[in-house]
């Protein structure tokens, strides 16, 4: 057995560094988590292993230590995932008071422009979402919370670079998976600074179809008390329901003062 | 140090149980991620240590490996999560595709009966949220995905217990903290195994302010392909608004119609 039986935990502490083997068997814990996804959400030992990059022998041995934790489940030959993963993500989402105050705010500005509104943080080169307050519309846009959509060409990803110093909008610009989703979509390391920097002065984007054709969307910034973005709040709609100019000239007043109400009360919690 | 250098993964697999290190250790990591929450959103190491029931020096530990990981982050004092952890919380949802069938269907019920709807899985003697649908009411619920609540004296937990055999309900029931959380709670097993029966044989379940004055809700199951209750849909209200009266004679036929929409997609996509 390749990990002695005495108790790691209580050894003197040591700064972990990435090829560290405890740091790494945590990791492979966290991938196997993470292997399962809407193409996969049943794998067989096999499968797990190939997705994880990991040996058979170790996949298992991770997938049962995951079974006893009762993260996982199986029949035998399949395994899947149980909900108590969710707990993990719900210690994020519960311990950022920020979503508790936006969602009423957020179904207000929904009731008065009568398209979708989402809230969103930054991670690496992505945007990831946090809450999200749909249209009962049918076309309206599905992303749940966790999803993850590339900062470069999003409404929502301008506003959160807008609010890092340019050295550090211009190494994750260059990070970046610049594709050109659309003919819209803009790719230029250059032009996409420049185009942060114009979202850092007038306090808001607007993104017409760079990230899908007939998508618009609109977002602004969520600032804590010392004035840094912590998030951003967006609206976005169909551009042939919703133009980038009605969006601009009707709705960018109402999302703008919902992202100040948030704002303030963010101020008032210390968030 | 206590983890040998040689690779664990790579060793030849053996059953991991409860006792066993490697089981501890992940279990102990995972228990660091949950130790943040909405009362502890930052927190120092000895905050960790305690609410982890770890030593400072391994909780040092973890907290450095998650950090190394990118899901924790640090000022050098206090420590707090970051929206990484949502893609593992994520990875469940995504691998579920009941969640982006029903989403449509629910929105198409809360437009009908203008009251917010929810979508709940069983864990342990708890449900947990991992849908929903609200209504643009400042008197809206807000639980949001990932929230617990007890199977026992809700109406999506009295429909999801109904779907296990009576040995099941029973021991569930006996290993739930049944308290009285209103006047009308129920907390007598005996009472509360006849009350999932009765639940199981009608179909549905109506719970009339037994989780909190002034709630009502109302659930029914969904099913996969083999008629396994694999998750429950509700809808619940504000009893000085919408009485059970109402909300049973009204609303009940939409919600087992959205139910059983649900669960015949589920039977087609072999969920």
């Amino acid at each position: 057995m390749a990990i002695s039986s005495s108790n790691p935990l209580s050894s003197p502490a040591q700064t972990p560094s990435p090829g560290d083997s405890y740091v790494q068997s945590f990791a492979r814990g966290l991938q196997v988590i993470r292997s399962f996804s809407a193409e996969s959400p049943r794998q067989t030992l096999t499968e797990v292993a190939g997705r994880s990059e990991l040996t058979r022998a170790g996949a298992r041995r991770i997938l049962l230590t995951l079974q006893s934790l009762g993260y996982v489940e199986t029949d035998g030959k399949l395994f899947t995932l149980t909900p108590r993963i969710l707990d993990l993500g719900f210690a994020y989402l519960s311990s950022m008071p920020i979503w508790n105050l936006a969602e009423p705010i957020m179904e207000a500005l929904v009731d008065e422009v009568k398209e979708s509104c989402s809230a969103a943080v930054l991670e690496g080169t992505d945007i990831i979402y946090v809450l999200r307050v749909p249209t009962h519309k049918i076309m309206s846009i599905s992303l749940g919370v966790g999803s993850r959509l590339p900062a470069y060409c999003t409404s929502l990803g301008r506003v959160l670079l807008a609010g890092l110093p340019d050295d550090e909008v211009l190494s994750r610009l260059q990070a970046s998976d610049r594709k050109a989703l659309t003919r819209h979509t803009m790719t230029d390391v250059n032009e996409l600074l420049a185009k942060v920097q114009a979202t850092r002065k007038q306090g808001w984007s607007l993104v017409n179809q760079e990230l899908e054709e007939g998508l618009v969307s609109l977002a602004a910034p969520v600032t804590n008390r010392e004035g840094r973005t912590v998030a951003a709040l967006n609206i976005s709609g169909q551009a042939n329901r919703t133009s980038a100019k009605i969006m601009q000239d009707s709705m960018l007043p109402a999302l703008l003062a919902a992202a100040k109400t948030i704002s303030k009360l963010l101020a008032v919690k210390r968030a």
